[in-house]
Formats: C-alpha cells, sequence, structure tokens
C-alpha cells in the first residue's frame, strides 16, 4: 500500500489555521518533542474541535492512484482491470457507485444457490475479469460462506473467502476486506500513530470488528503490516461501564457496533481519535426524513476527540474505493499468459 | 466439546475444606447470589491461596473420554483412530508423549521441503491414518507455512492450515490449535465465566495468543461457541505501565509472551483466574540445572489469584491431550465408505 501519511490537513472540513495548531495539539502523543517546540504558542489557543477527516477526500486521493495504477497496467500491455458485480434481488442503489471498469449482472431474489454458484464459476475462469463481487446480504436461502468460499480466493476483492480470512489472521498479503481495509487507510493516510498505541474496537463482526483487531494488533514487519497496537475486542457482551472504563484508556476508538450515539463524548480520552464505522437509519425527529448516523454522537464528541471521521462521508466512501484498489491489486497479480 | 464444568475441586494440588470456600469465595464475580448465601462462612475465613488448576489432571480427563470416544468408534465398526507423527531432526523428546494409536516416522535434518511434501501427500491419501501433526519448528530450510498448508484440513489435529485458521476466526467449526484449545478447555472444565469479563491476552502467537483471543472474543451461540468476553491483545509493542493498568482491570489473564515471571501479583485484580502458557528454560540459581518457568511468577501470584494453572503441569499437559481429542474427532469426521 503506497499510503502517504503527509497529506493530515489537505482533506480536513475544517481547514483553517486554528484547526491546524488544533491538529498539532491533538497529536501532543504521537510527537512530544515535535509539539514540545510549538506548545506556547498551542497553549495559548482555546481547545478547538477535532480534525474532521474526510473519507470523501482519501477516497478521491485512492481513485487517483487507482487511475494511476490502470493507467500503467495497461500501458505495459496487460488487460484493463474489470471489476464484476453480481445484485441479487431489488435494491441495486450500489451498483452506480462503484465508478471503475466493471460490470453488474443481475439476478431476481428467486435465483437458486446452484445456478449463482455456476455463474461464479463462469466468471472465476473467465480472464478478462479481475475482481469479482457478490453484494451482501443475500436473500436467505443462501449460504452467505457457500457463495463467499465460491469466489476464486484472487478475484476475491471482498476479502471474505475463507483463505483470505485465513491469511488475513495469519498476517500474510491478501485482499482486505473493503472496510476494514479503509479503517486502516483513513487511520494511515491521517497521520494517526498505532504502534504501542490502545485501540478500542467496538463490535465483532466478521467482516469490520474482526478483521480491524486483527489489522491493528499485528506486527508492523510482517508480510502484511500490522499496527503494532495493544487492542480491545468490545462488543455486546461488554457491560457499559467497562465500555466507558476502556474507552477512557483509548487513544483510538473504532465505533462498529450499529448502534447509534453509542459512543459520547464523556466516556472519550481528550484528544482521542474515534472513526465511525457505523450505518444506522434512523427518523430525524425534526423533518420526518430518514438520514444516516454513526455510532459516534458527532457533534458533542467533535469537541474532545484529536480526530473524528463523519458519517455519512467518513469510512463509507473510503470502502467503495478499496474495493477498487483490491480490483487493480488482483489485476496485478493475475497471470499474464 | 463434551466440556462439563461441575469438576473443578476434583484436579486441584490442594483439596481441602478451605480450598474449597476459597474457591467460593473466588468466585464471587461469578454468582453473586450463591456467594452471598454462604458468605457470612466465607468471610470468617481468612484469605488463603488460589485454586491451583491441575493441567495434568485435566489431561487425564480427557484421556479417559478419548479412550471411551475411541472405543465407540472401534464398536460401531470403524477403523481405529490414528494419529502419524513427522519429527524432522535429531529432538525426538515428544514423541513418547502422544500416549494414543499412533505412528511416529523420523526424517534427517537434511529432508528437502520436497520429500516432506511427497510424504504428507502420502498421508493425507492413506484412509487408515485419522490425524496427521508434523512437528514445528522445522530446520530454517523449510517454509513452515507451506507445510502446514500441505497437510489436509481434515487431518490437520495442530489446526495451523490456512483453512482451518480462516474457520477458527469465523466461529465455524474447526481443529482448534491444541495450546489454545487447551486453554479454553482449562476455563471451561474449572468453572471459569467468560461472558461479559475482561479478558487479557499477552502474547499474539499466531498459534497461541491470537486464537485464544478468538475462541474468547467470539459469540457463546455460534457454531463453534465462543467465551463471550471482553478481549485485550497485548504483546511487545504494549508500554509495561499500560499493561499493568490493563491487568488490573482483568478477570482473567492469559500470559502467553514467553517471558519468564512477566505477569506478578502486584499488577492483578484480587481473585482473578490466571492461565500460564509461557514456557522458559532457566538454570535454578541454586542448584544449577535447567528448569522450565511460566510467564507468572508462580508463588506470589498464588497468593493473590483466584484460580492459577502451574508450568509444568498446567497447559502443557493438556495441550498434548487435545491433540488427542483433535484426533478422535477428525476420526469421527472421516468417511466410513
Amino acid at each position: 500500500m503506497a499510503a502517504s501519511t503527509t497529506l493530515t490537513v489537505n482533506y480536513t472540513r475544517i481547514q483553517t489555521l486554528t484547526s491546524y495548531f488544533q491538529h498539532c495539539r491533538s497529536k501532543r502523543w504521537i510527537n512530544q518533542k515535535t509539539v514540545n517546540r510549538r506548545s506556547p504558542f498551542c497553549q495559548s489557543l482555546k481547545r478547538h474541535a477535532a480534525t474532521v477527516v474526510s473519507g470523501t477526500g482519501l477516497a478521491q486521493q485512492i481513485h487517483k492512484e487507482v487511475q494511476s495504477d490502470t493507467a500503467k497496467l495497461v500501458a505495459q500491455g496487460n488487460r484493463r482491470p474489470h471489476l464484476s458485480v453480481i445484485l441479487v434481488g431489488d435494491d441495486h442503489a450500489t451498483a452506480s457507485l462503484l465508478g471503475m471498469s466493471s460490470s453488474t449482472i443481475f439476478r431476481p431474489s428467486s435465483v437458486s444457490q446452484e445456478e449463482m454458484l455456476e455463474l461464479i464459476d463462469k466468471f472465476n475462469r473467465d480472464r478478462s475479469i479481475s475482481g469479482l463481487l457478490v453484494q451482501l446480504p443475500l436473500p436467505e436461502h443462501f449460504s452467505e460462506r457457500a457463495i463467499c468460499n465460491a469466489v476464486a480466493p484472487e478475484k476475491d476483492v471482498d476479502g471474505f473467502h475463507i483463505v483470505n480470512i485465513g491469511k488475513l489472521c495469519l498476517d500474510q498479503r491478501c485482499m482486505v476486506p473493503a472496510t476494514a481495509a479503509a479503517v486502516w487507510e483513513i487511520i494511515r493516510r491521517t497521520g494517526i500513530e498505532t504502534v504501542g498505541k490502545n485501540v478500542l474496537v467496538v463490535g465483532r463482526s466478521k467482516n469490520v470488528g474482526m478483521p480491524i483487531a486483527m489489522l491493528l494488533h499485528s506486527d508492523r514487519n510482517h508480510e502484511r503490516p500490522g499496527g503494532d497496537a495493544t487492542v480491545v475486542m468490545a462488543h455486546r457482551c461488554t457491560p457499559l461501564p467497562r465500555l466507558k472504563e476502556l474507552a477512557s484508556l483509548a487513544d483510538i476508538v473504532i465505533a462498529a457496533a450499529g448502534v447509534p450515539h453509542l459512543i459520547t463524548a464523556d466516556i472519550l480520552k481528550e484528544g482521542a481519535a474515534v472513526i465511525d464505522v457505523g450505518i444506522n437509519r434512523m427518523q430525524d425527529p425534526v423533518t420526518g426524513k430518514l438520514c444516516l448516523v454513526g455510532d459516534v454522537d458527532f457533534e458533542a464528541v467533535k469537541e474532545k476527540a484529536g480526530f473524528i471521521s463523519p458519517v455519512p462521508g467518513g469510512v463509507g466512501p473510503m470502502a467503495v474505493a478499496m474495493v477498487m484498489k483490491n480490483t487493480v491489486t488482483a489485476a496485478k497479480n493475475a497471470p499474464t499468459y
């Protein structure tokens, strides 16, 4: 991953001089020396809101890298990277988001598992397809695990194949599940330090919380580099007082529980980095319209955190970008014969 | 796993009445109601040392279950479960420990990876072999990952095949790495509660710390039941003051770092359960002889903990028993045609 850690301030909503100094202050635990030199000036400033990390902005950065990598591959005489997406049922909302060279295959909810497995097998053998993604969730008559394991591991841009999960957990190079990869890239590209830091991951789902914990706790010198952080895996069996206790120790909080406003300002450490992975549909009490909210009480937490990623516009667009990045990686690794 | 949680007191070194009441006291956080009824009597007792969990005793219990399962399988007309062990190099110490119907194949350190892969392939296809184990570590000219992935997943009693690791991390039924399975069984058979408790796992190795964290944090209602605990993954990048802070919050501490006396009494919560997975060879300062010590300062911690597993005689014999249990499981799952 060609992650740059120098672009922190480029993709923030609050891009004023004061927010820059706030950014320095909130990074106190990252680089004490640097900040000490600035401290007389920083300390004279009033406490300001967190740096808001724009996932949309970072995603644009990745889009550019993907475009450039694609152009290089094609210039070297390779096939153009191609993503195929299989959508089952009537909700086709996500297809148009994917942007890159792609094809989308629609099947009705009544499609059988056998037909799907045949379709996947056909796509696995089609050398013009670099990456293959089956949109989850699937109707109830499917075994999602069987479908995920049917996709060839080298085309599995979702990173859900059993072998990709195994490799992820053994720190081997692999397709990393897109949302977990998105959180990783946000942390890296925002310059948030992880080595020896305390990370609280709230939520243990197999496609988000678990892989995020795997990425962040593992060794930075392994084949697939990890974050070398101390990682706490909390979830719905964690009693609330215990969650608060652990949150107050955390330098980084990853909220992936699917519980609106679970992470409030009072339980956080001043200056913590807060990445919101929650996507909850709620009715606006004033307008009555449906809206998206995360797991974090954004407005209040923004005043206390050092960094915060919003919902929408945070992890979401980054996850889409990571699918595209995975597709180019798949194309790079594909045999050229 | 036919784990019984009622045999706690049968396999303890300290098996007196006072140790039984101490056992009740140390379980205060497990079942407040039960203990409250006893508290006038319990509180009149002086604080006593922890219940020492005998891995040797628990292993004997598993040996009996394995023998009984084996007899049933054979009585039903199946082949006798058979474990094949491949040992490379000169250190043959472990072979004699394994006790059950087994064969051991020796190869010199000079054996090539290709020869080993051929041997494993032959054993994979041999229907008389239920379980296959290649003793690690291997000489430097081997890729241990390639060897682990060569063993057929259904015969992989070590649980190191990439597919078994993937299944483990997705909470699917699988061969669980023996040492992690040993820790799980010790906790279950000693009646130590895990749901909603704080577990500190110190050490993140791929065959011990990581799979233990996976078992203990995951959902008790999944295909492969988990412990539903809040799990902290700490390791050598965790600063010592932070380790102490997290240890003081832990109801259960799993020490698997390979650092002698890392876990001391002063950093623990009174009544915590401490499972020592460390195996460190040290010279006795008095006799000059080599001896085995764990990661826990046993003598001091025993006075503060609720439960403690010793080294030697704790996780070690249980891990051997779990290899045998995995072998019988492999035999049960083998096709009978």
